[in-house]
């Protein structure tokens, strides 16, 4: 088929094919693969299966990594395997490395969404569901894409290789060992010359742009105990030294009001801003109020201004703190002392900051609160952490993507970082030595890891135009 | 039959039914009747209409009173209705109104459980269960005792009421309107002579005691909105205020580590300490070593003192912080920024704090920080509360409990009181106008709300004997 064809009929393939590609997204979003719950690892073992099956449909050879065990609480649970896929090996051919993550964050009903979590349910134009942008319809994006060259009858014009994970929401436990350890030493990524990720939004939600910077992430579990079991506050209130008392004392140490980070010197290492960075970020398409409004917030820090928000967002460390294991979380008036409680909070890193400084400034700043405090509970903190990642935007892949960008959306897309944090992007970029880039599906207002995650129709399919389009470009780079 | 006898042979009668009054217990267990969830209320009507079978079997009129809806987030919920009983009605004979309550605290086995908290298992002489010594087994009590009077064919030496409602744990919602608005005008109280509660415990674990004062319950919902869903840390981290920073800045502001409160003026109506009171807790037997090995805590406050502890269990108030809803509460790293957040806490009412007083205190005292902090967020904060009870343990009825108790346990009990909350007791004594007593059957190690509650065969089945000699006692007090 001649190449100036090729993509107008694709296109109308996908075109023909969008009822049966939300079918194939429900039937993911059905499989509840929470990562970061044990009791869901047979879910997450289900959807590598399934997930398995689909890359063999469209003739991929696929194999299943053992990645061994987790360790909670003393006992060991079995990591769900990595799904890793070859398509193709032709030698005249560029490669692409796609990854992408089958795992979602938790979700329930009761938390607040307007449909079962688990039931992908089309409104207004909307597919919502967990998982539904993150990351399972990007996933099914690439197998769609795939699919649309062949039903066309066109030669695909890269080689694939895939490698789909199911704990990248539990920090991608085993996977980095699994690449540097294993299929690195393997020759995994010896045909490698490209890395595609699709595991991010666009900033807003009109204008796509295409991302080549995270923020890190540090992890925190700050644990304290003041008896073996839970104790009932009537017998017990007034004469036990509370646990929560003491966490609630060093969880408000952490960050101000304005969101100012408060432990020592953990700004020291952020790169400084320049004057032609600072410069990038007033061409960037994005509404502070509409963001604003999005999330029904009273006001935004930083005075609501767009340059700040989007550095405080993009190149700034923040302070979240997530919550509290072990104490009362159900509605309802529980009179409970926890006898052990583990509060969860986490840092975003940037650059220059390191993961290894950032842990310990932490723990010798709650250390020294701790000796402050003064209390005779137990207290023990630990940390797992990810750097942050930047790659050159100005890169001939970079290109390739953005020409295939604007043949979708007709427009430039902007080139833009983001504040969150895939940890195995910095390690795909290390064991491959080659340029990484993120190329988002879905849009900003989509609420990964929160209640209503949707895609919308439009984001999934043009998105599946995009990536054929974008292995298009790509197989046109020189070899 | 000759009174002289009676009481032996309903001894060696509960002793030979040990196995059966296990196996009710069992299937008292076995119900669910966790009130704070509206997920099991279906649960929660199961258990009232098995008990009123139960009533029913020994000869009781019985009959369900609806007592309305609950609201919760807007919704309305049916609360589970109340069993009223009456067991014979000789104008000749004095009247005991019994009251006990069905529902239970929740329980998870992996909140530490070492059993399935809904499965009764005996291990070393201890049957562990949710619910089996607060309130499942004492309310059994009542039954096997009236039971064993009519396996050996005696007449009952009392007329019985009963009133056994399923949201004890839920601050009894209902309850009050039901007992003053209904039941009191309707006369149901006019031939009560006595009233006697069994939800308690002894101070120890090996002398039992017979209870005078409770503390009260002044229960409050800190909420905190920083937008309308939860967000990601990743892409909302550093652009916006948080919820959770500033609900743990409230929380911060409560107590202090040693446990005294910070909140202005709150122990100013506090009964100052007599000398003659003073006096009264250097011969109680308890000791605070054994108490602090049991629930494994490093140190006590107050130095450990015995009187200071107990005093600070009885008579002092003490606030403790339970937990946060809304929050990340699972295991695991989860990385969400909470959009409204409630938090948790409550303080144990002595005499002479007046619950509306309190509220006030505490609600001026939040607001005060709220406007100190600064932050645009919204915040509110809503109460519920219930009164500290005392009553005179020099009573007639107080003797005749302390007499049944030295045939059992061989020694005089312990006029006691106890730091925790009934909140239907002080109603109770409103609604009569007689003398209220809390006969304990479990032991101090008991664990009511915690994890591995459990109730000792022995204080299980001797309870039984004693409440059947604590109605034998009574029916002797002069009509």
């Amino acid at each position: 088929m001649a190449a100036v064809n090729l993509m107008p009929q694709i296109f109308k393939t996908v075109n023909q094919n969008v009822e049966f590609y939300k079918k194939l997204l429900k039937e993911a979003v059905a499989i509840p693969s929470i990562s970061c719950d044990v009791k869901h690892r047979d879910d997450c073992v289900r959807m590598v299966h399934w997930m398995q099956g689909k890359l063999q449909e469209i003739g991929a050879s696929t194999e299943l990594r053992d990645i061994g065990f987790q360790t909670i609480d003393g006992k060991q649970y079995k990591l769900p395997p990595v799904l890793i896929g070859i398509l193709e090996n032709d030698p005249k051919k560029n490669t692409v490395c796609i990854y992408g993550h089958l795992d979602v964050q938790p979700a329930l009903k009761s938390d607040g969404w307007e449909t079962e979590p688990f039931d992908l349910q089309e409104r207004n134009d909307k597919l919502y569901g967990r998982g539904a942008t993150d990351d399972k319809g990007p996933v099914l994006g690439w197998l769609h894409a795939i699919n649309a060259y062949k039903a066309v009858g066109a030669e695909l014009p890269v080689n694939l290789k895939f490698i789909f994970e199911c704990m990248e929401e539990s920090g991608s436990e085993g996977l980095d060992e699994l690449l540097m350890e294993k299929l690195k030493p393997e020759g995994f990524f010896d045909s490698v010359d490209y890395v595609c990720i699709s595991d991010n939004y666009w900033l807003g939600t009109t204008k796509p742009c295409i991302t080549y910077g995270l923020r890190g992430l540090s992890y925190y579990f700050l644990e304290v105990e003041c008896a073996k079991m839970d104790l009932h506050s009537g017998v017990f209130g007034g004469t036990v030294h509370e646990a929560m008392s003491d966490l609630i004392y060093l969880m408000n140490q952490l960050v101000d009001k304005d969101g100012k980070i408060l432990i020592t010197d953990v700004y020291k290492s952020v790169a400084p801003l320049t004057e032609s960075e600072k410069s990038l970020y007033t061409n960037i398409d994005f509404d502070p109020e509409a963001y604003r409004k999005c999330i029904e917030a009273h006001k935004l820090p930083h005075n609501g201004e767009k340059e700040q928000i989007l550095m405080h967002r993009w190149r700034y460390p923040s302070l979240s703190l997530h919550g509290i294991e072990g104490a009362a979380f159900q509605p309802g008036a529980k009179t409970v002392i926890p006898g052990k409680v583990i509060g969860k909070f986490s840092i975003r890193l940037v650059p220059n900051q390191e993961p290894e400084e950032i842990e310990k400034l932490v723990i010798n700043y709650i250390n020294k609160k701790w000796a402050e405090r003064g209390s005779p509970n137990k207290m023990r903190i630990s940390a797992q952490s990810g750097r942050a990642w930047t790659e050159n935007p100005d890169h001939p892949h970079y290109q390739a993507a953005a020409r295939a960008t604007k043949l979708i959306y007709q427009t430039d897309p902007d080139m833009s970082r983001e504040g969150g944090s895939i940890p195995v992007t910095m390690t795909l970029q290390e064991a491959s030595g080659k340029n990484v880039l993120l190329l988002p599906m879905g849009a900003g207002d989509d609420m990964a890891h929160s209640q209503n995650e949707k895609i919308n129709v439009r984001n999934y399919i043009e998105g599946i135009k995009l990536f054929a389009a974008y292995l298009h470009e790509v197989g046109k780079l020189p070899k």
